[in-house]
């Protein structure tokens, strides 16, 4: 399992130069622009002292979407000697063929109007026009959404004056992207009507100069040979040798097709600059597309994007691994270590699943068996199982420090953003106090939903009963239960919805300081609204139905006479596997299909149809059109979350309740190998690529995660304790049976039942139904018979058996929570091999040190013994090491 | 609290440049040796290519011990221009007056003999030298304590052999010391008859040189106004200005005197070169010491200790902070993390003890009172006194941070160190083995113990029983208590100092691969045996005691025929709390007194004997002795563990036991108010300097730490909830009482006895004591009448009163973990305002860095200008950037 990575992003992961036949980073030899752009950040700082004429820039640029996957660092090498390029698959160009696009932003065009050339560098227009900008900037709420909409077209002459200040505004924008270096090409609507895109590209020297701003660390030219780990591979081979190589030949096709050809011995030693700009602190373009000036900005899709849909995001590779570094090259960390985290999830479900199987078919053949046996062995597996998620976080931290490393993100810490907003606390207060009082509205609306369907439930089948259709009573259960089931499914839908947008209404009345600060509030929101959602109703059935049905004589009634619901005699075992059963495949069939595939295809039909096209057209535009035409039409990227979210809820179906409903880890399992190829194609064919982000970890995920194993170990251990009859067999077996059996057991459990201590008017209808008068009969609960001198109360046994239940909760939680700690602490969180690598470059980089500065020394020492020629006398002084310099003996003797 | 550190190590703490009137590292150019040296860590790797001319070094170099405190860096600034030291309170120089003693080698003098000054250098002397050497070095076990003794002159004779060897062998040392560019002087036995010493100093070059090797940053020029800070306080100020200066004013005496005349508004702004080399990789002082070639290794007390003495290790400033930031740079990182630590541990104890004594003086107050109310608010107490040990390490948690950060350590990662045996796990497996049986066989061990001390309680209590001497039988209860307890504390104080030389015994079988991981098992393997050693007989009288009595007619007998002992009707709680006390306080008196302070002294004393001098020459020396001299006769420095471990036992106790026992906080502050002036006076008077070691944190502690307070909430949940009789009451009140008031409770915790059910012997030897016959009596525990179905059995009582203290132990877990983590999550690790400087430092870092590319290139700028007028045709063309280049349009329309 730990060789996954390898093919993919594993010490096949290296320089794109290497793969284009020049040397890693020979040279990075640029020269600097005299209009050296600085970061917007430090622009920002009090102490900083503008560098004459560049005052004007406005801090824009995009280089940072720019270098990637195969083509990207060795710009130069990309073109042969008569400037065409020398791998013209590698994506769209300028129309010289040479410069490949980087980046594209997309603008609404109006008919050519009379002042469409006028300069803009005049001064008094220049004043005019700020002033303008500012007034409209402050007035106008952002429009959020880019408006495509062509109809405006017929609106401009009412919105002339706006549109003119639209296009003033890019062009001053556009003048600063050209003073920053970078260099800009138009197509100005000619396929797509009223669409013009500004394509921008991006020289080396800029990528160079933004690179050493992004990072501080230079490049060496040293190259890591990868002896380390080999030497570490044939350790372990010398002893499994042959078990090895047939591994590696049954695991083979498992790997994805991606990196064969490349060689993997050598590793760039430091850290190569990041070639993602991870910090796009660009206020500009979100600020110029919520007015409107741009109505969209995206990079392009390229060439690699077929490699990854043959290997990656296809149904036809679910059963291989992913190619990680592919991704990761293609997409940002971010993405990748979205796709790391799922897989790593996902290969720790199939043991899971295997298990689960195993105890489910056990459980069936012998479910009418009386063994405590089979529930020892479900708490083993339960035991494991919550052992298993601790693993799958150990697993993952291991798995996340091995990309770290490979992805040379060791050194790189996540930037503090700048406060965007300062607020006291009070200022907060109100938003603090609407966010605690809409959440717990929210989640009594969640609990009064389910005590809906509860009610329901109860009325529905007191309806049927009275019904006079038999076939409508014969059926009563198993209608109840799925109607009940799939009301419950359509509710969690809803909500889910109706919730994300409440959160994120909620977090935006908080005014959040940074941007990450408002994504993690965000979700936190929404993770603690959607699981609450999602597990209202399976917790009352998994702990409160049928617990609180009263007993014979004193039942509990509610809404009037309907007498609160009973569990099977079975227990409430069975409608908690169905419930598990349809919100699990329901919301991954329905989420995966509607949401994932139907929408984002309705809205690209959506968004082609509002451009005016029939599909004779269409057809044959399709063919013409360049990529970043094409990628137009594509959906806008939206961000990690509901990813994440889907799969953190299911893994808290899988941890909390798998004591329950043994399939869970099957279904999450079978849903995962689908949802990673629908995630893969989505990204790949049905959203515009996003703009890469570094990232070191999954962030506030992790925690999340981390919350949810804590939680499992005591829900589950309830479950166990309350749900089945573990407990009380055991006691049974152990106190009170006389020959140390299970016999009697069901007895036991039965409490005694006077018929004649019925309330008036709640006796049965039939009391002669079964042929014969009845005086006593059973009911299942501990309670004392009516013959004693406090009949009907909870009896002794009840109370032993309810220490004994909670006794085994708090050992089964202390025992697991040690196990944790135990596993935590032996599983080291840096793989040895890794941390040997790391060492290992720390001592080639010290020795590179050593030997430059013996070379100066050497150069230096040359230069002063041509001195000393001239000079022999100080030439005896001149070495700088006293190496002939006695002892001074101070001997006082 | 969070001000202790400010003036010792906070803001104005800068370097000692400073302090001496020079610019801080106005520069560091220093001529590089010819012989360049490498650490030893390099030399060990393969792929090392040696440098020619340097095979022969030994990598020993003591510079890593040297530069220290207020008179370390600026070397060259120490002398006038006479070369005369211009600060000559700084420290001990070489006879010369100008070259300061850095670290000094002692060893043996015998007297002269031919083979004196032999020269070392013959080829063959050199072959014949190194073959006995490395002879020697594999069959003599090294002995680890250095041979001090002078009375190994008398048998020079027969170690005449060894003598040789062992000068020849500091000779080839010395002479390698000098090659590395140190300076020596030898100090040949004057006063101290029969020991030399070698003083070594290192050069201002030879510091550079090896600061650049542990850290390959360069420092900067620019200094960083802390202005972030100074806001920050001053925002604070605005709102509070008045409470905040006379608050100034009324902690300004708890401020040590150290920091007063510095200037604090400016801190050196990337991290200076380490001042301790925290990696001594010395292969050689070590193995010199082991052989007895060197007696013993030592750098020397300076003046500052003047300055430590008066402001810190000296009882009369208990009440001031300590000032961490000189006892960082006297002693290193390592020893000043202890420290600070201790004082926030010990900070944190004074609001633990306040309430510890207010609960403790209200318990006293209302010792008979029924009220359930008070033990709500012992709850109370114990809930905030979990929180308090998660508030601890939170808040040690920042502090550490805020210490890293003042110290310049942020970017210090610990090295990892080269293994130094390379064992595979069957090789282990004997000694993993052992190590399991012998932890066991001590824990049984300490279990038999205690059994033994309550065997001997039960013996003695019935012995006095059946005594004659009504004297004797009065004093029974406080007798027995008494003596057993005492037996108990001696008990624990042997068995500690044996298990702690078992411990080392056993990781020394386990051959760790490194010194880090050797430390840290001995350290986990010590704290095992001495946790079970001292809450072994807490654990069993605040548990196990009274509750193995069995019940009247049915008594459990130990050993023949004594009884169990039961607890008084008070409950165990007073025991408990007898224990506690004496166990705490003797604990602290003896360890504190008999081996921290006693023993030292005496050692001392020994020492100085040994050196053959009788009391008035000695007196006459000692005014005369010089510093190396002196520093001679003090202990070596042992490490911190001892006192670590100390602690954490102490911590334990408090953490562990707090609701049994309210003023255990209390006696720990007591102990630790004078623990840390008493650890003071030892490290500055009593213990030689110690090598200064570089620490992020304080390593294995804090997870003991950790694994302690999560121990601490179960087994507080299970103290409150078993050995009080707080649920108890709350289920009589809610459940049993008729009037819902505690009237009746006793009556309602007696269970009825027929004296007619004793076993024949067993019933009471007067039962006619109380002048009439006794037919049924009344004993505490819930168990059926006699006249029941089945007598004697515990009743419904007694298992629903279990279920609610399980129940009560099962939300008091999850309640204060859930608390805990939300503290966690709520507390930032980094404190705002460093993290805000640390961001700050960054942005000024690149700004350097941008002003210095931008000399770079008008330089670069400049000199094409001039080429320019050479050639004006080409200056058209060689500005990099196209700035004028148009966009081009790719207009198709």
């Amino acid at each position: 399992m730990e060789r996954q990575d390898e093919p993919g992003g594993g010490l096949k992961h290296h320089d794109s130069a290497e793969e284009l036949g020049s040397p890693p980073f020979s040279s990075c030899e640029y020269s600097r622009s005299p209009e050296l752009e600085e970061p917007a950040k430090m622009r920002r700082n009090d102490n900083y002292l503008p560098v004459p004429g560049e005052e004007k820039n406005l801090d824009v640029d995009f280089t940072s979407t720019k270098p990637r996957s195969n083509e990207s660092i060795p710009m130069k090498n990309l073109y042969a000697d008569d400037g065409s390029p020398l791998y013209p698959q590698l994506g769209p160009y300028f129309s010289d063929g040479r410069r490949r696009v980087d980046y594209v932003l997309a603008y609404h065009i109006q008919k050519p109007s009379g002042i469409r050339r006028q300069s803009s560098r005049f001064g008094d227009t220049n004043f005019i026009r700020r002033l303008r900008r500012s007034l409209s900037m402050r007035s106008s709420r952002a429009p959020l959404q880019p408006k495509e909409d062509p109809e405006i077209a017929a609106q401009e002459q009412r919105t002339d004056y706006h549109e003119d200040d639209k296009r003033f505004r890019r062009e001053e924008f556009e003048e600063n992207l050209l003073e920053t270096g970078l260099e800009l090409e138009k197509d100005d609507g000619c396929k797509i009507p009223g669409i013009g895109f500004l394509k921008i590209h991006a020289p080396w020297n800029v990528l160079c100069r933004e690179a050493e701003f992004m990072k501080l660390k230079m490049p060496t030219k040293k190259v890591l040979p990868s002896s380390v780990n080999c030497r570490f591979v044939l350790s372990i081979k010398r002893i499994f040798s042959v078990v090895f190589s047939s591994l590696e030949l049954i695991t083979a096709p498992l790997h994805p097709k991606v990196d064969a050809n490349r060689p993997d011995s050598v590793k760039s030693l430091s850290h190569p600059f990041s070639r993602e700009k991870q910090h796009l602190v660009c206020v500009c373009v979100p600020c110029l597309l919520a007015n409107g000036v741009y109505t969209s900005a995206y990079p392009l899709h390229d060439v690699s994007m077929t490699l990854l849909y043959e290997e990656w995001a296809s149904y036809s590779v679910f059963y291989k691994y992913q190619p990680i570094g592919l991704i990761r090259k293609y997409f940002g960390e971010k993405v990748g270590l979205y796709f790391a985290w799922l897989g790593v999830y996902t290969q720790m479900l199939i043991p899971a699943a295997i298990v689960g199987v195993i105890v489910f078919l056990y459980g069936c053949a012998t479910v009418d068996d009386n063994i405590p046996s089979i529930f020892v062995c479900n708490i083993m597996k339960q035991i494991t199982c919550d052992q298993k998620s601790v693993l799958f976080m150990e697993h993952w931290k291991r798995r996340q420090m091995r990309l770290n490393y490979i992805w040379d993100l060791t050194g790189f810490g996540e930037e503090e953003e700048d406060e965007k907003v300062k607020l006291t606390c009070t200022d907060r207060l109100p938003a603090y106090l609407t966010t605690v009082v809409m959440m717990c509205f929210m989640i009594a609306v969640t609990f009064a939903i389910v005590f809906g369907v509860i009610l329901y439930r109860i009325s529905i089948k007191a309806a049927l009963h009275i019904s006079t259709y038999p076939a409508a009573r014969s059926n009563i259960r198993a209608t109840v239960k799925t109607t009940a089931a799939i009301i419950n499914l359509i509710v969690i839908i809803i909500l889910d919805e109706i919730y994300a947008s409440i959160a994120r209404w909620l977090t935006t009345l908080e005014v959040p300081k940074t941007d990450k600060s408002f994504e993690e509030r965000l979700i936190f929101k929404t993770f603690i609204l959607k699981f609450v959602n999602a597990f209202t109703p399976i917790v009352y059935l998994a702990f409160f139905r049928g617990r609180l049905v009263g007993r014979p004589g004193n039942y509990l009634y509610v809404v009037g006479s309907y007498r609160m619901e009973e569990c099977a005699h079975a227990g409430c075992l069975m409608e908690l596997c169905i419930q598990l059963c349809i919100t699990m495949l329901g919301k991954q069939l329905i989420q995966n299909n509607l949401f994932e595939i139907g929408i984002p295809k309705l809205k690209k039909l959506l968004r082609k149809r509002k451009s005016d096209l029939d599909s004779k057209q269409e057809e044959e535009l399709n063919k013409t059109m360049q990529r970043h035409e094409k990628d137009h039409f594509l959906g806008p990227f939206v961000g990690l979350s509901p990813e994440y979210m889907e799969m953190i809820i299911q893994f808290g179906m899988v941890t909390l309740f798998v004591a329950s409903f043994p399939l869970a880890p099957l279904f999450a399992l079978l849903n995962n190998i689908i949802e990673i190829r629908l995630d893969a194609k989505k990204f790949v064919m049905e959203l515009r690529r996003p703009i890469a982000a570094k990232a070191k970890d999954i962030g506030i995920w992790y925690n999340l995660l981390r919350g949810l194993s804590k939680v499992a170990v005591i829900v589950n251990a309830f479950v166990i304790s309350f749900t089945s009859d573990f407990i009380p067999r055991l006691v049974y077996q152990y106190t009170y049976s006389p020959d140390g059996t299970m016999h009697g057991f069901i007895n036991h459990t039965l409490s005694y039942f006077n018929v004649s201590d019925f309330q008036p008017g709640t006796d049965p209808l039939q009391p002669m139904h079964l042929g014969y008068p009845v005086d006593m009969c059973r009911y299942k609960d501990y309670r004392e018979p009516p013959w004693s001198n406090t009949p009907y109360e909870l009896s002794k046994e009840f109370w032993a058996i309810l220490a004994a239940r909670l006794a085994f909760v708090i050992v089964f939680q202390n025992v697991v929570m040690l196990m944790s700690d135990f596993v935590d602490w032996l599983i080291p969180d840096i793989p040895k091999d890794i941390s040997l690598q790391i060492h290992k470059e720390k001592i080639l980089m010290v020795e590179l040190f050593m030997k430059e500065e013996q070379g100066k020394r050497l150069a230096a020492r040359d230069k002063d013994s041509q001195d000393n020629y001239t000079s022999p006398s100080s030439a005896n002084e001149s070495p700088p090491q006293p190496r002939s310099r006695p002892i001074s003996h101070a001997n006082c003797c």
